[in-house]
């Protein structure tokens, strides 16, 4: 198992002089080279100009004066998030190379947090599902990283970068994290300006893969503090250093409509998970003890037909200008899409509406009884092969529900990763992380 | 006075044989050439391109199968809004000549409805305040088109075109409408899908200029049930035609903060605009007369600041990334703007928000009384000089609200045109425009 390293720990030495983040930033290189042959992660870095910024961040910790608690991180950015300085490709062939000519809102701000921005990772095909590039799994190179943050999250599970951006419509940032073994977060819809990046769908979120909670609350909260959520939402909800560890009293088991999918060792993986909660002395309430989980059980049965039907008009555009103008370089698999969005009319698209409006409302109504919801962090263990990046059932709900969710890589299925989920209400991002820090913190001692 | 023709009306001519859409259009090019030296309404024609467009929908209305109401109408698109075989310049010597290899959502689907994209039309700088484009008034070269859609209100108002998409966030839509002398339709915030334009701001609406409510709605429908509105909503509310005209029975006036600048001419033809409906039939009723107007009057009294905060929030990003990469090739009104955000944190925008939530709330309670809010297009004529494209006091109310609003070119001060302004209720948009189509047939006549 690679070390993952928190780049939040490292603030003590750097103030101390012990260490510096050129010294940080040149391991981590150290590690590039040696594994990115194999996992293929990156599409573009640029590692002089990450060498400058780390030296320049080197002075502000020596005079004492960091812009921001990471200050020098150095950071993976999602091939459809755009940056001034490399070329934006949206893991598509028709893309590849595209110069905007400017940064994203969510880059500006790590640019002025002093992030080092390292490059930029590898997405499936308009970050849908179609992996065109053949990036692997940090723990069994035969085995498929997830998508669609694909590249992001195969680096930090590598542990070459203590963070990156991915980004989740469907299940595209908890299930690689959850594949990749590292911590994947979901903030609320809105939380995180996502401006300038080619992600628009009504369930769109930044998401980010981190080697701890801490560090993905501090990317986080670097972000929204300086650049805010998506125009019109209140932005990400929290203090801004991450929030104490708080050590929750009843967590609500949603099986979902992924149960079915999972692995017998996904399985027996929550209810470890269970148990070891347990121990820790908290209660973990499932359909069968709780008439209110249960009816949110029922409204998730179709969760995935809704949020498909959902993302699917909202591809009419841009699939539809790509398919009139690049159509020969487009994928099959996009090309039926847009068929079946074709067939959908503005009503349909109305009562697809309706309907994750009902299911939120069941949330919300549950939510507010338990401390957070909890799940599988996906339906099992990275599948073999690239062609396929794995089921999202398990990750859907969160999206649909609009609301945040942190995968901790605390189980296993067999030799691999597996995440466990944990759900929050929408704009209590803070109330969620304090639950997964104190999670992470306490489920390996002991 | 410039002769406004609708599109809607050609139909009956086209199915006759007695015109056709290359007809319509070579009547149209005609006058392009004659004022457009003079205007300067464009960045960019495809006179060719059009003229083949325009063919092929000849063909489809012989053949009685024309793929909508709009199919051959030519129209204008601002030069925010993406299109594939046009640059998108943005107002800004920064993006001129831009290729963004895509049409916009609003583009696609006025393409796929058979439109005939005629070209690009001037925008201020970034679709904010500067005017870079020397674009003039079509009654008074000497004076403003108004902005940011100048070039789409002022090829309408010239009777170039019968219709152009413009955009509002402040006030860019209705205002220059009203100066120019033509139809302006601002949807419900949501109702128009603006994917594919570079507007991201909270309060950022697709809008129409027209020669015709009806027109407005041809065109309105037919991107609405196409691609429906932004992500999340519910889109265009209202049949796929023209709702029929409705006569209103109540219209609540506002004054609202524009009115101290109006100007006496502006007054006198509200007041005179008054009487005329009285003898239509119409009770209009002011602040004096219900308290509840009153009330929504004193929530109004800050709409202006409560506008620039948001909108100075949201600009935050792009004006961020675009002062440090591009930043000799920005205004100094649009530094000034940034430095003025930058002193905004999340938690002054959050309260921002929160003021416009109460101020909606307390339109709706109003709104649900009236068939409409009845107010000025514009303070006044449009200014003379090119160097400003004037005050948008009373188009701010309808862009704050998220409401539906339309300027009728009804109203008079001294020889230019002057818009008299109908705000509906969010997600009425369909009984705001059969209100706003009665009075625009009723109240010229008799």
């Amino acid at each position: 198992m690679p070390q993952l390293y928190s780049y939040a720990a490292l603030a003590e030495k750097f103030r101390a002089g012990e260490s510096s983040p050129s010294r940080e930033l040149d391991r981590r290189i150290a590690l590039f080279h040696e594994l990115e042959p194999r996992l293929k992660s990156f599409v573009h870095v640029d590692l002089d100009a990450a060498r400058a910024a780390a030296a320049t961040s080197d002075q502000r910790w020596r005079a004492r004066q960091p812009l921001s608690p990471i200050d020098g991180m150095p950071i993976g950015i999602k091939d459809i998030i755009e940056t001034y300085d490399m070329p934006t490709g949206q893991g598509t062939p028709v893309w590849e190379g595209t110069q905007t000519r400017r940064d994203a809102a969510s880059v500006q701000a790590l640019r002025e947090a002093g992030a080092v921005i390292f490059g930029k990772t590898t997405t499936t095909e308009y970050a849908s599902t179609e992996p065109l590039h053949s990036t692997t799994n940090p723990h069994d190179p035969a085995r498929t990283a997830g998508g669609s943050s694909s590249g992001s999250a195969a680096a930090v599970g590598a542990g070459i970068l203590p963070a990156a951006l991915g980004t989740q419509v469907v299940g595209s940032t908890l299930r690689p994290a959850s594949y990749c073994g590292c911590v994947g977060f979901k903030p609320t819809f809105g939380a995180l300006n996502r401006s300038g990046s080619f992600d628009h769908l009504s369930q769109s979120c930044l998401g980010i893969l981190a080697a701890s909670p801490e560090d993905a609350w501090h990317v986080a909260s670097a972000i929204a503090s300086r650049v805010g959520g998506d125009p019109g939402h209140p932005g990400l909800n929290g203090p801004l250093l991450p929030p104490p560890p708080h050590k929750p009293h009843r967590l609500a088991v949603v099986e979902t409509a992924g149960w079915t999918k999972a692995s017998e060792g996904a399985r027996q993986a929550l209810h470890g998970a269970r148990t070891r909660l347990r121990d820790l002395g908290i209660e973990t309430i499932d359909r069968r003890a709780d008439a209110d989980i249960e009816a949110l059980e029922v409204a998730l049965v179709d969760a995935t037909p809704v949020t498909f039907r959902i993302f699917e008009w909202e591809l009419v555009w841009p699939l539809g200008t790509y398919a009139r103008l690049h159509g020969d370089k487009l994928t099959e698999a996009m090309h039926k899409r847009l068929a079946s969005a074709r067939t959908m009319s503005l009503d349909d698209y109305r009562t697809a509406l309706a309907r994750r409006a009902a299911i939120r409302a069941r949330h919300a109504f549950v939510g507010a009884r338990y401390d957070a919801l909890l799940l599988l962090g996906a339906t099992g263990a990275a599948p073999s092969g690239l062609a396929w990046t794995g089921d999202p059932a398990l990750n859907i709900p969160a999206s649909l529900l609009g609301a945040p969710a942190v995968a901790l890589p605390l189980l296993r299925d067999g030799p691999m990763p597996l995440g466990l989920q944990l759900i929050g209400l929408p704009d209590h991002d803070d109330a969620l992380m304090a639950t997964a820090d104190w999670v992470w913190r306490h489920y390996q001692r002991g």
